[in-house]
């Protein structure tokens, strides 16, 4: 279905995580057979970079290709206005990157992942920050009036703290009612120095595939 | 002079280079002969760290000392309404972070460093950068129109490209023409993903001291 959004010639972002796994397979296959020619695949992290390679896709990096014809991912979060949280699997920053890069931006989640404000899932809103006084930049978080209410957590692996593939430390916020005004948050957020990025990604998807039980729905911006 | 304002049972924000090492090393005479009592530093590099360290000043962070009374420091360029450029010694993030958690931020330069409007020197105005696509943040920067006609270069440590504490890059930008409207400029620069800080320091110096030939002479905002 996204895969409907990719012409031969194209350069491609390619997303991270197990949805966006499957239309980077299709990708391939499309390749392999044909019907596809000449794609440019950007992937978004290492694991998307070493799937797209043992499949023959050709692959390259923002250096050499700063312009992007269409990315697509995966979503943790999609409010009706298709403003996203992404980055619960810890690529947000490659993933933000290359999609603000992107034409055009199609997301593909299951309809699971629809809130009616972002933070409203109850699940993780990551927020990647440097490890120099990350317990102050923490502090800072849940204090800022634009999310008051969360709760901030820095995300474990095991027993030592998560480290991107920025050598970065992702603090996780919670949120016990969705977040009011989203662009006063982001704005808040990215204010602090440290702060290197966060998953709220607002005004970027192009397009929505939202599968459920009744079928494949499609909300374009 | 800068020590005129330390008094005692402060906590005190430490500066790093070389104008700022005359102040840590003041401080660290005045505790010893019982001047200053119940000073803690929070020193913004490793560097700082070692030298109060050394003097026998009590030292702690931003996690244990969210609020700092003062902050002393050295700056790279002073325009006429106190905004800074700083981090050509490669500690902007935490010489940053640091300041803006300062109830008050005296800043010492000597009058070289005046300019009339910030890039004016024609030296380095430092961005950190992460490492992943420091090329595309490279080219992104140099293309920004509020910084227009500026050159971006990276920063080097011999034949490797210059590693910042916090695991980052910093990419050099050279003006030919000062900055017209420096907060548009750093609004710009930081609202690009991978851009992690950069050396302007806006409405953050509460005094400068400036010595010159004639003598010394106090800016107060």
């Amino acid at each position: 279905m996204a895969v409907d959004y990719v012409k031969s010639g194209m350069v491609l972002g390619l997303g991270t995580g197990s949805t966006a796994a499957f239309a980077v397979a299709r990708i391939g296959e499309l390749l392999q057979n044909g019907t596809l020619k000449n794609i440019v695949g950007i992937p978004t992290s290492k694991r998307t970079e070493e799937q797209a390679a043992s499949l023959g896709i050709p692959l390259s990096g923002l250096d050499d290709h700063p312009v992007i014809d269409l990315a697509i991912d995966g979503a943790d979060e999609v409010d009706p206005d298709l403003n996203l949280v992404k980055g619960r699997g810890g690529a947000l920053l490659r993933e933000k990157m290359v999609e603000m890069a992107s034409k055009k931006f199609v997301v593909i989640v299951d309809d699971t992942k629809l809130v009616d404000g972002l933070g409203g899932s109850g699940l993780a809103m990551p927020v990647e920050v440097v490890q120099f006084c990350w317990k102050y930049n923490s502090y800072r978080l849940q204090n800022l009036p634009e999310i008051a209410g969360c709760e901030a957590r820095l995300r474990m692996d095991g027993d030592k703290p998560y480290v991107t593939d920025n050598s970065n430390y992702i603090i996780d916020l919670y949120f016990s009612t969705p977040i009011k005004d989203a662009q006063a948050a982001a704005k808040a957020i990215s204010s602090l120095e440290g702060v290197v990025d966060h998953g709220l990604f607002l005004d970027m998807a192009t397009a929505v595939i939202i599968a459920g039980k009744e079928g494949i729905e499609v909300k374009e911006r």
